[in-house]
């Protein structure tokens, strides 16, 4: 309820700063030299890795087991069949539950991306360097590779019948509703991150870093119930490509570029949100201007 | 279990003042001049226009995407269909769900009202303005036909067929019933808001404000698991008038004063229930009166 | 990981009280007269009351309407009516869910009992007065009562039909399984409560009471997933005696002891089990009793 | 996003360990004299065994319970029978909320391990004596048995006839498979207890041990979700095993072997990866050993 001061929207002053309670981080360099010395950085690689890897497993291991369980030809017409497996709440919950998790276990080592757009959006932010988001974004599509492989390995008898885990936009939807979803999908996941990572609202609401990883974890559990009849939800485009690169047939391939294309621009929108709306950088800017001018 | 002293009871004396250790905000006033020079408060409009945009759109995205999947005559006979939705429960968990990642995220910027029938018990409880609860409210269902035309563009071959998303009176239960259901569900979720933000409980039980969002969710989770078979459970008049704008037909136009009657009189309880009953506001009025006398 | 160190563990000595970095409130009177002329009691009771009325109202509907929506004679034989309701799971979070609001609203009025087993494990360990006891298990109960009457008034054509959400054993069980049921069921509720509320682990562990309302939540929800089959789970007697008053059928009669002797002993079970193994209280005695003799 | 300083990368140094904002407990003592004759370490035996034990008794009474209520044979045709039960996600639900509820309630008192896998890993890591871990697997055993046991007595007529809870590997997966899935579940289960009890994090992360619990309850959701198809999925042997002993047929005897070895290899590689890849101690066990050189 307004809890942000009316100083702030004014024009650069002398008091203006002196009011703050928070410390804004300066921004990342585009390329840190100190940083490609030391250890952390290639921990928080590994880091992204493994969680990438495990996030896809659990979830495709999710989505294969439950199609095996409803498929009535496989199962016989038992009606244990048709209710048998989790469905598509608990295909959401795989994957809101993950982000949960993992984003909980790795946000004190790699930030807890486990998404090419997070990394994306945060970047755009200026809060990490160019470096940290490209090894980031490959350490992330080779551990969603390794764990939709892991899946195949697996479940070699059902991964490619029930399609892999493999986002396709579904029939009926055109590729324009397909790139929309996406694009909205990103920007509440994204816009959930930047909320919750903010250091302004962690200096005056100290609550707000304690849940972080929860509404993290609902954002993507929200959006898949919601697009999973669209898309099959991708708002991850490692989990997309991981998907397609171990399916590998011609419409995830075909529709691969619409779960990089609308992540991204969603990430992009809400980094832009975040700091030219709601960190009123708009004004400021705008003040800055008319000072100069 | 009777943390508060038997102080606050009793007639307003010298001592009592001295015993709070919390400090109640002033009432907000009805305009507040210098708020609307503020770009926090325009800034607060836009966060809950795009939160409530938001919110339309993944709930009654999940709710035609639901209707759709159980469609036996659009998805053939298969014993998939039955049940490959994501249910009541899964639709449920998109109303809860979302309100907890929003009031999560904007909680900072705005409050986190993303519903008239909030702003209205936030209102009468004089915690703001009439010029922001007014704002508000016209952000809120604003953002709320936004939201739900999204979904319309989106999904327009099943919009229409699957009911828009649109509260109604379901067959067999009188307006009576609707309103009343109306009304007791909004008195859980404003209840639960005076409860997260009492500034007298945040002094005493630091960890209230840490899970605000989460119960909040969870009351706008549980009313719709009551009250979905009654009237599709509204306790928003936002997301009741969006859909009926979008979807435009008789049935939802003639029921909607019970989506706007029913929340804001269960808000008002609330309001007169948290400050009158469990501030124990009614004593001290009562005793001031006799002192007065 | 053994967090209690040894001294706790040996008589009563000079130095032991020293070591403790809590503080244990003394035990709570059987008749506390400063209580009585207090506004906070009345308030507690009061908000015990509405709890446990929005409680039932909540979950009982829920109840009905699943049973309505899955009842293929009254649906007609789509195969919507299968599956179209919230299901087992969807009861067991309204009950869940709603103990995680209500104990979240109500902890700093009433202490959050919403429950005549958990006031009673409360007051045999004496951290409620007799005479606090006795008041809110009237006004839980009378809540209960109102709440139930509530659905019927809105669901009188389902209501007696799909049973009313009254507790009674199921076909096939004996009674002895029931109250074994309802015994296991309701220790494993206070058990999470008395961990929730232990003053020691307060002060230890700052996050205990951070979290307390969601634990206690989930415990209900756990115990009506396991016991739901057998008895459709009371482990409240509060909510059996509203629902079987409402109901008024024999079947719910003839089996209410159950709901009455199981909690109540389940809680005690529990009281027991941390004041004496848990908190060590049986070996201090044993040590005072050893230094005295 | 690399909260940890670069200092901690190199060799050990003067300055690195006053750069230390945290203390890492000793390694904990194969054999702790002491310990054995303080009544916390009897206490937390106490509280793993009846933790153990109500955990068994709420997931087993919820698988058993489920198959009853969705055998068509036994309940008739009425379509409510096909998804009457809480289906394979409640099943989940029932597993990861019990371990929430349950670490919440003991970690206090024994540091909630509720799984010999759980106490395998930590004392790997050296986090618990050699005699407190024996002593609690133990228990956790005798915990199991017991509550399958209690499932038993109670559902004697449905006990047999729907597989007893056991784990067994699932038709056509080889044991290989089995292997695998159950060394990748633990390794997600106990990465996540590691994360949630580092005291380096703590230290940093003030919120990390707020949540604690809950990550790990999401830890066991999100496994079971996966694994069910392939082996029930087991993450925890006193669990495969308590439910072998009552159950006591040729199937889980012959396969109990996976769940064994598969948990206690997943806890091991867990230990490894946040002891030597996330803390640095590879690094650091390097430069020690060249500084030696």
């Amino acid at each position: 309820m307004g809890k942000d001061d009316v100083n702030e929207s004014g024009a650069p002053g002398g008091g203006e700063f002196a009011a703050k309670d928070y410390t804004d981080p300066p921004p990342a360099p585009l390329i840190d030299s100190a940083e490609l010395g030391s250890w952390s950085l290639y921990r928080a690689v590994i880091a992204e890795f493994i969680a990438t890897l495990l996030f896809l497993y659990i979830t495709v291991a999710t989505v294969i087991g439950y199609k095996h369980q409803t498929d009535a030809n496989a199962a016989g017409a038992s009606p244990d069949a048709a209710c048998g497996g989790v469905g598509v709440l608990g295909i959401a919950w795989a994957f809101g539950g993950m982000i949960f998790v993992l984003v909980y276990c790795t946000a004190g080592i790699s930030g807890g991306h486990i998404n090419p757009a997070v990394t994306f959006g945060l970047f755009l932010a200026r809060k990490v360097s160019l470096v940290r988001a490209l090894l980031y974004i490959v350490a992330q599509c080779l551990g969603a590779i390794c764990g939709v492989g892991l899946v195949k390995a697996f479940q070699s008898a059902y991964f490619v019948r029930y399609g892999g885990g493999a986002n396709l936009l579904a029939d009926g939807y055109s590729k324009g509703t397909g790139l929309g979803a996406e694009i909205i999908g990103t920007f509440v996941l994204v816009y959930t991150v930047f909320s919750a990572t903010d250091p302004k609202r962690n200096a005056r609401d100290s609550h707000v870093p304690v849940l972080a990883p929860l509404p993290i974890g609902f954002a993507v559990f929200m959006v898949h119930l919601a697009t999973i009849p669209i898309t099959g939800t991708g708002i991850n485009p490692a989990r997309s490509l991981g998907a397609a690169v171990i399916f590998n047939q011609n419409k995830p391939w075909d529709d691969q570029w619409i779960f990089w294309v609308g992540p991204l621009v969603g990430a992009a929108i809400a980094a832009f949100y975040h700091q030219y709306i709601l960190r009123a950088g708009a004004i400021k800017a705008l003040g800055s201007f008319r000072s100069n001018a």
